[in-house]
């Protein structure tokens, strides 16, 4: 008898026999789990959590004992926390029903590749917060001023700081005792030379500071060194809230049908980010409380989500947020274990969903400097797209789904080692050639089976030689008089198209690119051009002078299939560019120069959002969109490619 | 055999035979506890803590079954966490061993009588938070404008707000549901002209915030309505951390000898601030989140205890504190649970010890607005003195002991029904006459036995009155050749005099002043006259033109028999006046005035602070002030009665 086990948060499902592990079933769905001791539970590597919530909504009965009950000699690679939660090795878990799991990021096989390299960026290092040290005259019968007053009188005597400045409470606690066992030789850290939030003993030069994109999907931190501009160390995990809900809209719903769904979503994503902190202080060689800045992007309902506001009425017309202005929260009122009287800087809200990270975008590339019109767009679970120049800019967003991050395809994965990023089909055999990351040349018959599946710029890349080679026709629709044996009818009657062999992987299955697959990348590419469309109209204009593609696996993707594809209308590729996460790059910025968060306020309200979603021609549009590249837009930049598609 | 039983805070210990419970041992020693049910074991009312941490210091072993067992009838009226701190039924703990046991607030039978009245006092009312009525413009697709913007822009248009209004973060994360759940008609309560710290739905005219003196053995607090300035519901605890230290130097010294002591003092005054808010907020018929301002004053080693600040510092020489301007804490990083965006805001510090209460103290009495020479005594635990006019202003701080609020007295008491409040000795007989708080006429031979011991303001008076009718010699010593039976060797050996005969009392014991009493009321009363003495001195002057008596129990001292024993210099009795709380009420004053919160700053740094301790004739000066009223100084304004003193 067979059970359906399912694993989150790849989604992948599939039937397994009774009485098998979850780390087998893992590795028969091309789950990767670590398991480091080869299931001799001995690594307490493989840890997975039996999910409970979700069962209903997959039609699954909600039983704990589908899993063989909890062993002893797992207990002790658990805190009781994580016993309550459900945890479990999963080489000690025998299957026995339906389950649901999840994977913790710590427990997944392959790590993420840190693809945010960004792109250099000038800017004027003009951090809000640094740090001035200072000798004290010792109080004495004669002289009994107060610490407080003895700090800020040297401050200005010194550095020519206000008077005024204000001081954190809770450093205040512990203050008498570090000014005197520093023998009255201590370092104050100053917030926009506003207010004293640390005292440090003795001289300490360096100031460190945190800038956190938090993405639908993937959350990317960087830790840099306010006085030197350097970035640290930096590292991405899973959002943890897709175990909520897959988009943005699913999560709103989430936070709407359950009493403490926000309160959940917002502690999950807080937990990581301290997860975050913790590794990458360590890996700088600093401390948690070393980092006395943060800056945070996001969209406008992971904004709301995160800060535990309410997203109900952000999820329905108007559409309205509760604050669109930046706003600066005490870490220690947020959750968030950096310096204590730290703040965590919250880039301002545009409109609707286009938040704070489009604002982070727009920073980054500054097309509001510029003359050329450029089209700027944000490839992720929800896309932002921009448009215009000096004198005006548009924005929209798009829900462009997970499709291009490498979520909801069959054999997609995210951005790591031995995933398929670049491919290459020969228009006459079909046959593929294919690059994996981490390999330095393109992969080759006789080359070890390390394939696992797709990242994002590979999907781009498989789907844009398909339609160049002809195994997919304009439409989409698959041609099913190739005379390819890698082009066929699967186990489900639908036609897909097999990139590896299974003996060519490392999961033992062909990885296929399905007809589904084909109808998600379209449905994504599609919004995101319609979206452009609307905003070159607006601003009158019928082509961009340059494109800039965004994303976290940007400065990977090939912008010949982007185009190929149809992502973004005509232009010459010379003036098209991918910049990688420019997001991220903006929240560094904006870490790094009060100018930069200036800036973003300005812009915020500088760009014109509009809603594209509820045009009434939207539908028509999009559906002439789906074509590759389009049904009816002409692409006369690589029309010979094109023209050289076999009928 | 005999146990040793002693209780906190009032410090009554005697020994007590074996298997009496604890309930028995108390009224036997005069502790009152309440017990509704007369011991059946019902009420549950009498709930008293074992304390243990405080053995060693009575060389008392430390054995928790020198009480008899829990019984399973007492379980009921516990909390678990009462239980783990072991809490007992005083009618169900019976005495097998040396125990030291704490009668918490709500179990003493005598419920503190709300002395502090104040005076009337003229001020602008002009509180520092105000809540401003709106009525927004519901969102729409065509005005997506924020929450946060619609309401600064109609705060700004109906009241003139500055449209740069803060928003304090955590009143987001509901505000939505807020605004939209009230029809887009909300009232904002805006704190200082600059942050929005609470949104209610719908109109809400009235406005509330707390008023409290920390006193180091007394806490008061009010809770006034901001919006009239009406004083609502008041109310006094003993200090919780009068079980760690009388003084505020045994605190101190607590605080270092202790790894958890300072945080331990600071959780227990926020604690029994929290009890506070509590019970007057429930009196006024309000919610502790109705509360959207509070004002705190307290000495200078209160204020660092309170703040969890470390004391170390303040308790040795230079003794400087950490801050003296004022601070605005946010009541959620203080743990204080009034509204959770709501600010304490506590007053300057003066220097020294000389803290907020005091500040309070002049705001309140305004010194520095007049020409005359003005004393200002306030008498607490640690007694603060000021002395000058509007031209100059000198304080210094007295270690009076808490002799002077009924503590460290034999039979001395709280200013609480049946306690001994005034006294009249017959010159001749010797025979008192007594007045007890809460009769309207002095007792009787006849009236019912009800008396319990004697408050502050009756030991200032039977001192007098000993001293008037030639029971106790100027020197302080009892005279042993007054002839009449009240006049007696105690039970230790030393002289006493019977204030109240047992029969005629309610604890079934003679009531004495003892010459222990004597010598404590004589140290406090020479510390306030020598820091007087030295204030005067520093501002050329002679005499005051006039003086106040401040202090919780101030407006009911008799200021002759203030006068008689000499706890100031000689002044018209014209000219001196009891004010009552006046630390009290200069932190009212600053909850309703801005003003006034703006003066406290002011006065702080224009009074000069004297240390008058250090001075190198304070020892004899401190000798020659024990005598009543004074050995050398003459007292011409009541040389009339000092000339009937039999000799």
């Amino acid at each position: 008898m067979g059970h359906t086990v399912i694993f989150q948060p790849s989604g992948r499902r599939g039937e397994v026999e009774d009485g098998v592990t979850l780390l087998d079933a893992a590795h028969e769905l091309g789950v990767d789990i670590e398991a480091l001791c080869g299931s001799a539970r001995v690594c307490g590597k493989c840890k997975v959590k039996l999910e409970e919530g979700f069962f209903e909504k997959f039609g699954i009965e909600s039983k704990t004992d589908n899993l063989s009950k909890l062993l002893e000699e797992e207990k002790d690679f658990f805190s009781p926390e994580e016993l309550a939660d459900n945890y479990r090795l999963a080489c000690c878990a025998y299957v026995h029903g339906n389950v649901l799991v999840f994977v913790p990021e710590e427990s997944r096989g392959a790590k993420q590749v840190i693809l945010e390299l960004g792109r250099e960026r000038a800017f004027d290092l003009n951090p809000l917060v640094a740090n001035y040290y200072i000798e004290l005259i010792p109080a004495t019968l004669e002289d009994q001023t107060n610490d407080i007053t003895r700090i800020k009188n040297e401050l200005a005597a010194k550095y020519g700081l206000t008077a005024d400045l204000a001081v954190d409470y809770p450093l205040l606690q512990t203050l008498p005792g570090t000014i005197r066992d520093a023998e009255w030789k201590v370092t104050v850290t100053v917030w926009d030379g506003k207010e004293i939030i640390k005292v440090s003993p003795g001289l300490k030069e360096d100031v460190y500071g945190l800038a956190i994109d938090v993405g639908t999907t993937t959350v990317a931190a960087y830790v840099c060194n306010l006085r030197t501009g350097a970035e640290v160390s930096k590292g991405s995990i899973m959002n943890p809230q897709v175990r909520y809900g897959e988009d943005v809209l699913s999560r709103i719903t989430y936070a709407m049908m359950n009493d403490d769904g926000l309160s959940k979503m917002s502690g999950a994503i807080i937990e990581g980010i301290n997860s975050l902190v913790d590794r990458l202080t360590e890996e700088a060689g600093i401390r948690p409380g070393d980092l006395v800045d943060m800056t945070l992007v996001f969209n406008t309902a992971m904004h709301h989500i995160l800060l535990n506001i309410d997203p109900k009425y952000l999820g329905r017309a108007p559409f309205a947020p509760v604050i669109s202005n930046s706003v600066d929260i005490k870490a220690r009122d947020l959750g968030v274990k950096i310096s204590h009287c730290a703040y965590v800087h919250c880039l301002p809200v545009e409109a609707g969903f286009v938040g704070p990270d489009n604002v982070s975008v727009l920073i980054a590339e500054e097309p509001y400097k510029q003359d050329k019109m450029i089209l700027v767009i944000d490839i992720g679970t929800n896309g932002e797209i921009d448009f215009g120049n000096r004198e005006k800019l548009f924005s929209t967003s798009c829900a462009t789904g997970p499709a291009l991050e490498g979520a909801q395809i069959k054999f997609g994965m995210r951005a790591a080692p031995s995933a398929v990023e670049g491919v290459i089909i020969d228009p006459e055999t079909k046959e593929p050639k294919y690059k994996l990351i981490g390999q330095d040349k393109w992969w080759q018959e006789g080359d070890e089976p390390i394939a696992r599946g797709i990242c994002g710029s590979g999907i781009i890349d498989v789907i844009a030689e398909m339609f160049k080679s002809g195994v997919i026709q304009s439409s989409g629709r698959v041609n099913q008089k190739t005379g390819s044996s890698r082009v066929r009818k699967g186990a489900d009657g639908k036609w897909e198209y097999v990139l590896c062999w299974a003996k060519d992987t490392a999961i033992g299955k062909d990885i296929t690119v399905t007809q589904g697959d084909v109808r998600a990348v379209q449905l994504a590419k599609s919004a995101l051009y319609v979206g452009a469309q609307y905003l070159m109209e607006k601003r009158g204009v019928d082509k961009p002078d340059s494109v800039t593609l965004a994303g976290a696996f940007g400065s990977y993707i090939n912008k010949e299939s982007a185009m190929v594809i149809g992502m973004f209308p005509d232009c010459d590729l010379e003036n098209v560019q991918a910049v990688g996460n420019a997001a991220g790059d903006g929240a560094k910025l904006a870490l790094l120069s009060k100018n930069k968060r200036d800036e973003a306020e300005k812009v915020a309200r500088f760009v014109e959002f509009i809603e594209t979603a509820t045009e009434p021609d939207f539908q028509t549009r999009f559906a002439d969109a789906m074509a590759f590249p389009h049904s009816k837009d002409p692409f006369p930049h690589i029309q010979h490619i094109l023209d050289k598609i076999p009928k």
